[in-house]
C-alpha cells in the first residue's frame, strides 16, 4: 500500500551505501545501545516530536530486528533470572496471534504465556501486553488486569495518524514501535523501543546482543533516511507528494469505506464500530481506520476462515487470537489491486455459497 | 582490517536502494526460505563453488541475522518439541564463548548447554558443535564425542583461504557461514546455513520467522553485491585491487609474523603451532593464520586477562572458553593502527610488569 507513496518521493528517499561503510559491529561504542545508529536515533526523536504520539524525553532508545525481537528482549529484561517459576505473560483477547507462539516457542523457564488478561487471576508478578490500537480488532486499549506486581508493555505499532486519531503523546514505561507499520517498510526488519528504566534498557540491549549481536546497520541507515523524508514531508508540505500520513490516511479512509460497503452488500458479516476522536496531529476528528479488518461472521457458519478460504479470501481465524472461529483477521495494507479483488469477492459472498467448498484457494 | 580492501573497490561495491524497494516481508513467497533474497542465494552458491570450501549441491540455504541467529535456529530445529528433558549441547573446549551464553540465556526446556564435548558422557541424544577452524584457537577440528544419537553442527565461519588452507569442500549436514568473517561486514548481520535435510531447514526458517519475521532485505541485497564483487575479483584478477582473499591472506600472514616476533621478544607467552597444508584455492601450501590469537601465559601469573589489561591490552580470558585463566583470546582483525599498537605493547611486556596494575585501560 505504501509503495506508491515511496515511488513518488523519488531520489529523496534513496540511499547509497559504499562497500567500505558500516563494517563494524559497533555504531556508537560508548552508548547504552551500542549497536544503534545515532542518525536513526535522531530521526526517531524528530518524528515522535512532530507527530506527538509518544514522549521521548528521559527515555532510552533500543533498536531491534523488528519490534518482534524487541518483544522478546522485553520478556528477557523483565523476567527475574532466578525465579522459582516462569513469569506469566498475558494480553486481553483478541490478542496478536504471534504473542503466544513467540513467548512459548523455546519453552523458556523465564516466562510463559498465560492467555487472556481478562480471565487472569494468578497471584504474583506478571507482564501485561497492551496493544493499542489493538491488533487484530483496532480498538484503543488500556490495561485490564488490576493487580499489584504487574508490569505493562505497550505495543504501539499502530499508534500513527493514518490508523488512529493521535489524542495525546503516549507516556508509558516501555513502548514498542516499528517501521513496518509506520512507513510500510516491513522488509527492513527495524523496530524501536522507548524505555524509561535504564536497567530494563540495558537488559534489552543484552538480549539483542545475545540473539543477533546487534541490528543491521544498512537497514538502520535506510530507516533513518525514510523517517527523515516522512518528517520533512510533513514539515514542508509544499513537496509534490504531500505527507506520508495524509497519503496513508486517505487510502485507509477509502479502503474502510469500500470494506463497509462490501460487508453491507454481502449481509453475512459485521465489523467493529468506532467513535470519532480528535487527532491533534492531523487537526481533525475521525474514526479509527485500523490496519486490520476484524470480521465477524454472523451467519450460521462454524469456521469463518475456512468459509472465506472457499471463497478465495485468505484470512487468519479467531482461534489464533484467543477467541472463537466466527472471527477472522484480514490485512488492510495489501497492494491496491489485491485489496480491490478482496472487497469485490467479499461483497458477492452470499449464504448459499457457504455450502460450496472450493479448494482452489488463492 | 577489511575496510582498506573495500575502499579500493570503489563504486563497484556500492549499492543504491530506492525508498520504494523491498518493502514486503517476503523475498520469494513460494520458496522454502521465503525471506531469502534470490540474488543473495545465487551469490552464495557462486562464491562457494569458486572457493571450493563447501558443497552447495542438494542443500537448502537458510539466511539469518548473522550466524548467531542461525545457531539458535539450529537448536530449535533439532530439539524434539516434547522431550522429557532438554537436549544436551556440547563442544570441545576451548569453545566459542558465546555458545553457552546463547544456549542458556532463556533457560529453554528444549536444549541446554552441557559443556566440554571431551568429557561428555551422558546417554541419549545430543548436539555437538564443531567449529573448524576453531574459535578461539584456530585449529582444524572434527567431532570428538563418539556416541550414537548425536547430531553434528559445523560452524565454518573461518573456513576461508585468508585464515586456513582450503583442503577440500566441506560436506556436512548443517554448515554455518557469515559475511562478518568472510568479507569483514559484521555490521550487516548476515549469515547463511547450508542444510541437507528439508525438515531441519523448514524448522530453522520457522525459528527465524518467530524470532525476527525474516532477515533485513537491505543487508541481503548489500551482501549479494559484496559477494559478487569478491567472486568477480577472483575470477578476473586483472582488477586493480586484486582478490579479497589475496589481500586478506597477505595481511593475516604479515600480522601473524609480527605477533610471533612480539611473543618471542616478550618471552612470557606461547601461541598455538600449526602445520602447513595445501590450499586448493590459493594453490599454495601455508600454515593457518587464524582470526584470533589464542595466547597462553607461561609466566607465573594467575589471571592473564587482568595482567594484559594492566598492560593496556584488552582480551577475553580462558574461563569464558571453558579452560583456565592462563589463556586469552585476542582479535587479529582490528584496524591496522590498533593492531600495530597491540603488538608493540605485547612485545614490551616483561615479567617485572606483572606486578604493576595500571587501571587506565584502553
Amino acid at each position: 500500500m505504501y509503495e506508491r507513496y515511496w515511488q513518488q518521493t523519488g531520489d529523496k528517499s534513496t540511499i547509497l551505501i559504499p562497500g567500505w561503510q558500516s563494517m563494524s559491529y559497533f555504531s556508537d561504542a560508548g552508548s547504552l545501545c551500542w549497536f544503534l545508529e545515532p542518525e536513526f536515533a535522531k530521526e526517531i526523536i524528530r518524528l515522535h516530536k512532530m507527530v506527538g504520539n509518544a514522549v521521548t524525553e528521559d527515555r532510552y532508545i533500543v533498536v531491534g530486528t523488528g519490534s518482534t525481537q524487541l518483544y522478546q528482549a522485553v520478556l528477557y529484561a523483565l523476567s527475574p533470572p532466578d525465579a522459582a517459576e516462569p513469569l506469566s505473560v498475558v494480553s486481553a483477547a483478541p490478542y496478536y496471534s504471534s504473542y503466544p507462539l513467540i513467548t512459548d516457542c523455546l519453552k523458556s523457564g523465564l516466562y510463559k504465556w498465560a492467555g487472556d488478561a481478562q480471565s487472569f487471576n494468578k497471584e504474583g508478578p506478571y507482564i501485561e501486553l497492551v496493544t493499542s490500537p489493538n491488533n487484530p480488532d483496532g480498538h484503543v486499549r488500556q490495561s485490564v488486569v488490576n493487580k499489584s506486581g504487574g508490569i505493562l508493555v505497550h505495543d504501539l505499532a499502530y499508534y500513527w495518524p493514518q490508523y488512529s486519531p493521535i489524542a495525546a503523546a503516549a507516556d508509558h514505561d516501555i513502548m514498542l514501535f516499528t517501521v513496518s507499520k509506520s512507513t510500510g517498510h516491513a522488509g527492513m526488519r527495524i523496530g524501536w523501543a522507548l524505555v524509561k528504566d535504564e536497567e530494563v534498557a540495558k537488559k534489552m540491549v543484552k538480549y539483542v546482543e545475545l540473539n543477533t549481536i546487534g541490528v543491521s546497520k544498512d537497514s538502520q541507515l535506510r530507516a533513518a533516511k525514510v523517517l527523515q523524508v516522512v518528517t520533512d514531508g510533513c514539515k514542508y508540505p509544499t513537496s509534490e507528494e504531500g505527507s506520508l500520513f495524509d497519503f496513508a490516511a486517505n487510502v485507509m479512509e477509502e479502503r474502510w469505506k469500500l470494506l463497509r460497503a462490501a460487508v453491507r452488500q454481502s449481509g453475512l458479516f459485521t465489523l467493529p464500530e468506532f467513535s470519532p476522536g480528535l487527532c491533534r496531529f492531523l487537526n481533525s476528528s475521525f474514526a479509527p481506520r485500523p490496519a486490520f479488518a476484524w470480521l465477524k461472521c454472523e451467519a450460521p457458519i462454524e469456521d469463518c476462515e475456512a468459509f472465506l478460504r472457499s471463497n478465495k479470501i485468505l484470512t487468519r481465524g479467531g482461534k489464533h487470537f484467543g477467541v472463537g472461529p466466527q472471527y477472522v483477521r484480514i490485512s488492510m495494507l495489501d497492494r491496491d489491486e489485491n485489496y480491490d479483488v478482496f472487497v469485490q469477492r467479499l461483497s458477492t459472498i452470499h449464504l448459499r455459497q457457504s455450502m460450496q467448498v472450493d479448494e482452489t484457494v488463492q
